[in-house]
């Protein structure tokens, strides 16, 4: 807590300008089970450079804390606190479905984004999110601009979904995949030696509104003809309920048994969802829920099996327990360097993962304009997806793999995680001004 | 492979008495993390007895191996595959939802199951299942001496329900309930994270068909008032939805958001399932299932709060990723206690668990007569209960915490625990009689 520390005060419209400046650094979006080793990233190497950073403000619930002006101060919390986050799922500082519309409609939420970073003396943000929040990183940056107060905006991938493009992964794709790969191993393993007596088709409803990534994932558990799963229904492949029941039969009949793993966005030649809810998030996107029990009453109207049906959500994308040692590293990595590049500089740019080789995996962080992430979703390819739609190929086995590699296990105490307690302190109010979202 | 093979033979109705005689081991009912766990304890403890235990005969498919004379000769895998059923979630032999009905309703079957035992010389049974199979272990050890060839019959317990009466816990309880409490605990600050844009509402559905032990398990996950999960509907509990809807406003009025865990078993007070699907298994009792998606819609119908749900199904109880340590170790010290204890001539009987201490936790193994086990199911004492019926009390925490203490990770191979790959090589037929069951 000792170091250059601050007291900043808005000072007629003009920020002071100190050799340390501070940071805002906010979770958006679904949280994963390791952005929170991405805020330990961001967190810790600012403290490394304290000459530069005086502190790291966190939004209280993501970007609603810097428009409410309800931050939290981290400079409050131990280093033992801020490592304790390295295992910690969930979001630690509140993540928000939030995003802010197109400067035109909606200048005021940008005026004070800015009026909060100004009278905080605020110079860098870290946006932790996905496809939405690199498009809002991207206008902070511009807007600040116009405004006469340039603020450095990084953006800090985090998605399950694994869409974000450019970047070889996301971070908190790996430890989902490896959730879903391992988890499907297991069940697979109890269906088939139950089979003769008991449940026949095993459903598995995983993630991923609008690409497949997560269901993909899953085909690593399977390596040779007849393991499972043996069915995937991803959403890049529209629906064929004739061939999809021929398949679990024929599955049935060769192996005794079949496990389907479903993605909640599997979707009908007409692009409507298996398991459209008809509600609509904050984002405007669908909200899913329930395409494993359409599946199973499928199977169980047309072909009379037993059937069994897991829906994973959300312990899927918390679970850290299983945590893959490679999305952790990642995750911290790109945390780390998101300050690294702000401080040389770089600004409207997200660190990325560069892939430099499968086997052994090698992969180093570079950084790529936010500009050409921002809105734009990198499905699963067609060279993934096997012929007959329901499986992954080698090359996609080739993808996946280094991903789940490596556990990377939280500490126990009494038999259950140890999670960081945060002391969540908040940062003063400053502006005079009360501001509704 | 070495040591005192005996290569045995139908003879004139008679066995060969030959000091050493063979075993059948048979997995029965739905299967756990650890049941493998209970095998290899059986295996490697029977083949430190070649003298006395020639062989293990494994049942295909449990005790439909026997009747149908297809048992798995365990002679045939290395040492170093058997000991890789400890980390080896589902059945390896193959268990079966088979009941031997009452003798005198089907004595064709006992009559069968004494003909396969005579004919390859197997003097030694031990099943390894719930209720109804330490019945048909019972009933079996009182039909062979009737039939003048007596079978020295050992129950291994097995059942992720923890119903059985007389033992401490029942192998296969531990790692369910390790896997659930880390679950809810992890979902739990995912969920709380979002509330303030996102899910108020998380339900987390979990097996336990008329006992709440597992739903009890998730109670381990909270430590502090506010903790989730912040309701428990036990099967204990009749369901009383104005109470439960009470409950859930004032959790989200108070701490932002209600984590649910509900198990399957949950029901009204004139007994009928919250989620009766209307069809039964093989043993006769109801099959269960989407209790989670009534519980949600309840939610939304009347309180209006946007919900999420989880059914963890198969994944719960072969989640051997998560295994307890103290259940990984109970269930190896019941198969190999089975053994030791035929070898002393106890017949009929069942080794348990029996707690010496809490704090710090202190077991040993002892017997029981299976004719005071079987049939009995041991519910969620009252005095486990929280006074509102929605929660666990300090008696019930002190008996499951050191339940779920320790990590038994498996091996990892390229991101996947490694699982043992056993021949299964069958048994010559000796019989000379097809059964049909």
């Amino acid at each position: 807590m000792q170091g250059i520390l601050v007291n900043t005060k808005y000072c007629s419209g003009e920020p002071l300008h100190m050799s340390a400046r501070n940071a805002f650094y906010a979770q958006s979006g679904g949280v994963t089970a390791v952005i929170n080793v991405s805020a330990c990233g961001v967190i810790e190497t600012a403290r490394k450079h304290r000459d530069k950073i005086a502190n790291v403000y966190a939004g209280r619930n993501g970007i609603i804390g810097a428009l409410t002006e309800d931050m939290i101060d981290t400079n409050k919390e131990s280093a033992a606190a801020i490592a304790a986050l390295m295992y910690t799922p969930g979001g630690a500082f509140g993540s928000a479905r939030y995003k802010l519309k197109g400067i035109e409609e909606n200048r005021a939420e940008y005026e004070r984004l800015i009026e909060v970073f100004k009278a905080h003396d605020i110079a860098y943000f870290f946006y932790n999110g996905g496809n939405d929040s690199m498009d809002t990183a991207h206008k902070v940056s511009q807007i600040s601009k116009t405004m006469g107060y340039p603020v450095t905006c990084l953006g800090v991938p985090k998605t399950v979904d694994n869409d974000l493009p450019i970047t070889d992964t996301c971070p908190g794709f790996g430890s989902v995949a490896k959730y879903v790969a391992v988890s499907t191993q297991e069940a697979a393993l109890d269906v088939l030696s139950m089979a003769k007596t008991s449940t026949k088709v095993f459903i598995l409803e995983v993630m991923g509104r609008h690409a497949g990534w997560i269901a993909a994932a899953s085909g690593l558990a399977g390596k040779n003809p007849g393991d499972a799963p043996h069915i995937i229904l991803f959403p890049e492949v529209p629906f064929n309920q004739k061939a999809f029941l021929k398949r679990v039969r024929e599955c049935v009949d060769q192996y005794d048994y079949c496990v389907v793993v479903v993605s909640e966005g599997a979707a009908y030649p007409n692009g409507k969802f298996l398991a459209e809810a008809g509600t609509r998030d904050a984002f405007g996107h669908a909200q899913l829920g329930g395409v494993a029990s359409v599946v199973a009453n499928m199977v169980r109207e047309n072909l009379g099996y037993k059937f069994h049906y897991a829906i994973a959500d959300y312990l899927q994308r918390s679970a850290r327990h299983i945590a893959s040692d490679v999305d952790v590293k990642q995750a911290y990595a790109v945390g780390k360097a998101a300050v690294e590049f702000a401080l040389q500089g770089k600004t409207a740019v997200m660190p990325i993962i560069k892939r430099l080789s499968d086997k052994p995996y090698r992969w180093r962080i570079d950084s790529a304009p936010l500009a050409r992430i921002a809105n734009k979703e990198k499905k699963l390819p067609a060279r993934y997806i096997s012929k007959d739609g329901f499986g992954i190929t080698e090359a996609c086995r080739r993808y996946l793999q280094p991903l789940i590699k490596g556990e990377n296990y939280p500490p126990y105490i009494n038999g259950l995680p140890k999670v960081a307690t945060l002391k969540n302190k908040p940062v003063k109010a400053l502006t005079g001004r009360k501001f509704v979202v």
